[in-house]
């Protein structure tokens, strides 16, 4: 049973107050209901959080490391900004996957470069919350293939 | 019920004997079938088409407009030249999901861009066969919101 | 009396079907049927052909280049990714017309750049079913201007 | 009956003495007789001018507005560098017709970014004197299209 | 009488101690009392923070969101770095004003492009102190016509 | 008592007629009565010029340079493209304060530039005839400090 | 004694027809005369397929994966558009030796970067028939250094 | 004797009053006072204008095209920007000397790139008021040998 | 005997946990006991800190810009992407050696660029612990030299 | 029977000692006798030389101008440097033949451009020693094929 | 009477033989001639050298800086790629004339862009032999005038 | 006890005479006899060397591989503009230790990039004649550690 860190970047928080035609009427509240329901469905013991702040997202994944089997990350901003986060995502050696609430390839030019994909297992982008859903099912799946092999 | 057609790109047919080290050892056929298993379960129908031709992905497309909900596809090489299959995407109207068995975000800088993403409702990418299968739950899934509204 | 081949490139096929807020209602067949009309207006011999494929429409051009005195070309997607094309129509030395439904100069930065231009006599763009008729036009006055000197 | 504003950019006044390797033997008086020609056989009024200096062109285009219905323009070297015309275009609100002598797209590199084609209707480039006898012919297609509906 | 919340960016606390001879001798302390007394002057409400922390904005924006009728920002360093404050602001939906002690246009050439800019009313940069007298009055005068009409 | 030059750059006459979406209704008129309006209670002198031609504005700062204390330029399309006007200001020495209608930062790619910065004092944008009155305010805060000092 | 897979990419067949003053007047007929006398001189095997389509390509070599121990390859046009030949001869694991009858690097810009080359054991170019000639000893030269050790 | 138009840019007729550390103290009268010197020494002819409008300094070449053999043109700011002086040189067909008080390829990066050379016979930048005078006697060296031949 | 300030960026906490192949196994508790060790015997003061936040090392070194005499700061992920850090350096006006474990200049493209080392004295790089022992004897050789004079 | 001088670059006479996984293990002198025998039974003259200076390079083509009738050269480090060794190949007049050991196409990105390839006949790259070997039966081509014409 | 060192860079001894329909007829000799000539008119002492190496031209220079009082140099091929002729000009302190025999400017892409530009006086090209004269006369007239003052 | 041999680039021959601004007063021999004083009391033995060709560094390079243990290098000028030192360099397999003077990260852009910091262990930028003591000692201490394990 994976223990699995789900880390929501900056702004999140207002979700749902926020821009509702990009991102849909769900709060982060909701989101995490729902994260929580399917991870009971697929036997995952969940630890979410959401920070505003990059050093403060650093130091949590450097927190996490010894509890957690994966992380599914959605770092909002810092996806085209943090070189930070991507080398803490690299110094845990756990794997990462990569969530985006909208498909960021879509949006401005500066959204379509991540920093993060250079050291994540793998991207999902641009089904709202069902990012996340799917995010959690691809971190369970790279756990059981990794803990069967 | 959504009928779903999912387009396997070029050289994809190659699958398994082709650099194991990157895409696993996985046939297409393999994932085909994990494909209609999962389809099955979802209740989805599968139309599923291999094609090595820019052309020939272009001619699918416009001939299963007619038939199909939502396509899946792994435009694979054409992801980061055809400005034809994205053309055929927008013309139909239909949603479709970007898959990729690689994280194509890691790999050489000329893959990193995507022609299709501008048109397609998301990606995922870097979870080898399980790419796919979680490409086809999104596409239920937004066949089931929008059909419910 | 010329003979002219009329090239519609990849996805042309759907028009009418295809995002009318671009290019108007008009289906190929209404396009075809008035650039037949104002071919026997001009005394011209037309043969029109669409293809989906970059391979198809360079076999084509070279098939038809003892036949034909001009080509008008619409190369669609391929206006912007095949040099495969531009090769094909230096090859047969005939005149070559490139015509584009909408203004490409005002569409996304990817589809201001044309391969084909640089070795097309000229291109119009933006008239949409006009952008043929002026062509078919042009490629006449280029032919009765060539043979009469 | 439309009002039409043909508009010579700079240089043209020099036409048939200038580079004729590039833009033939014809000088400005004679492409404006088949202008007039072809206008009084398509019921256009037009009116000719000719202007060395970006800022008589905005003037121009700003005396006109209320007159004409649309404008034909071979802004000439301004095609390249001037946001001035490009806003006077744009403030007129008329449909404007880009025309050029030479295939701008096959010339050098700075010649093939045009500023003007964000607001125009469509670009007509490479078919010497032609090229503007098809503006026209758009021009009042145009015109016709839009008094109709 | 509008609710302003004012925010000064990194380093802008060591004010006066800091490259005199690009900022001034004022101290921010100095500016804050002008923009208090203007505040007075103008009929407005002020809320005057400083933050080192790109994190630490992005939380006062967002606490600040039902509160304030108008944002007037100094981004100072994270002008040209930060895509989460840029969010913050997009996600508050309040009008915001971004002001600059210096000219920042003028300076090197990575303080030229402002990743705010996108998200703002309006920019005011390189009059000292008197950017920010500018800004409150700018926002104050969106606060009028705004709930004027 | 400053005497302040202003500047309005090409097409600024046709305000109010023009793109009404981005700039407003106020016509050229408007914003001049306002700006008379705001020297008089700040007690400057003003002298207001509209030019369409770049080497007529050039011309105009030369010949202005002897009675003026400050120049307030909205340089229009000019921001972009001219280096004749910007060496103009830096001939003069005078303060210029640049002004925008628009946030010129928010537009095309093409307008985020700006020629004239480099040698101006600052840059307003974005608040509509209001950057005007900002920009006049500056100015006779730029001339009293120097004239104190 | 080796197989050998020759491939003549598209336009090829036109080959004596097309831009002598570039290629020569050489048949593809010729070439491939010589091709033979040079490996019946070697003791290699041939087959030499000529295909206008890049997925015909993409096919082809994915057929003779089995029989072949060499791959020789004048991609032609799709030298500098084509990822899915690239990654057709990736997928092969045979050697390929990629030939230019011209010396691309010294024609158009596009033309001077090849996607093959990143992953063929080395390039010719420039030498017109001869190219293939000195390709075809590559490969067997390739073939005897790899099958002695 | 050669007949000899010499032409000064815009902003030249505040030479000496302008940034006199890059420029020197030398007005333009002193210029042309030596100009006209050294021509009556080498037996030339001159002509010498000042313009600030760029359409004025093309109209000024068209006029003088009959009666000059030579240009001597310090395009000032138009260097940098002006395609329509580059097209009236060409379009005269007369040899063209391009000079410059300072050294251009020292100061900001945009005034290193000229569009004035790719017309002219050559280039002489950096010697102040002397680049005038190598100026003419290049043009006059340039006559000689040209009607010697 | 200088006071010299240490600052390690993000991530360095997990120093020896952390991909070991680029950075060795050293703890920072290694370093940090190494740094005083040369600090006694170079009769320096340290003071050793280590954060994650970008905004935590600005008011780091605000608040010991009074008491330290020199900077020795490896800023980690900040060095390519913090502008808040570097205008911190220059606003404490205090000499900064910049140190690196990795030869930042052999890594990924994104790591050449440093925005710190434009306000630093020098740049160390590629020596693992011992860059940040010659950072210290280069902080206490610039003391010694600027006290001298 | 031609003259032929074979020109080794920089470094080449490290061969055999430097890197070996890209090289491979042959010596200078085994690649320079096997180019002798070659040489034998093709009928050529060999004169083979090792340079590590530009200049020398430069003097070297100068000085056998006369006597050679082709260059074969692998200009090593200096193919992606100098502009030098490019001009003195333009000015013997003399065919060139550029072979390189790797497939420089392959390799770090500066190593992709050739600045000797715009002034040579053709390029030949990525065979290790069979590179020289084919590129003297190309010098030996070219020289039968023009001495018949 | 002033100490001039004039320098020819890589391949100009090789002048006249060298592709005439760029440079003309004339051998380095003639130039010489003329050069010394000219000097003897001017009362200047010339010193005369040709190097090929790019390591030569910087020693040569620092050697004459004792003696010379201003370098005329015509760097060649290393005009654009030699930093360390660049660093040697700055280093002498020497005034310094960049003489070209073509205008460079109208050259290829890479023969625009002057290294040693950034450290001379002046640059002169375009000229052929007489740019040579024409950079003696500037060097005479830099001597006189910083004599004098 | 280390062999290292010391190379010193083009130019710094004439240290102390050269833009003191930048580089201090110190000549060549001051450096050298640091060194040698360091290298005593560091139990080094050193081969001190000054180039001003490249291709003599990179001969110089190949000699001293057998007898050195390592290279501490200021490669100056070609810093910037070399591949054929960082050639040498990886040929040599030696450890390679980059020095230079002035922090090349703050200078001209050009000298921004170095080209032999992808063979060299690391850089010491920016601390005068203290960047060559550093970088002896960096020499040493990796030999210490080398021979240790």
């Amino acid at each position: 049973m994976p223990n699995i860190i789900v880390i929501h970047g900056p702004n999140l928080h207002l979700l749902g107050k926020r821009e509702p035609e990009v991102y849909g009427k769900l709060t982060l509240d909701d989101i995490n209901a729902r994260l929580e329901a399917l991870a009971r469905e697929l036997g995952a013991q969940l630890r979410i959080e959401q920070r505003n702040g990059e050093g403060e997202i650093v130091t949590l994944i450097g927190e996490t490391m010894d509890w957690a089997d994966a992380v599914v990350i959605n770092p909002a901003a810092y996806t085209h900004t943090s070189v930070a986060i991507r080398d803490a995502i690299a110094a845990t050696g756990l794997p990462a996957i990569e969530v985006h609430l909208s498909n960021i390839h879509k949006r401005e030019e500066f959204r379509h470069k991540s920093l993060i994909a250079g050291v994540a297992v793998g991207q999902i982008a641009g089904f709202g919350c069902e990012s996340y859903l799917l995010g959690l099912r691809a971190a369970c799946s790279i756990y059981t293939n990794s803990s069967r092999s």
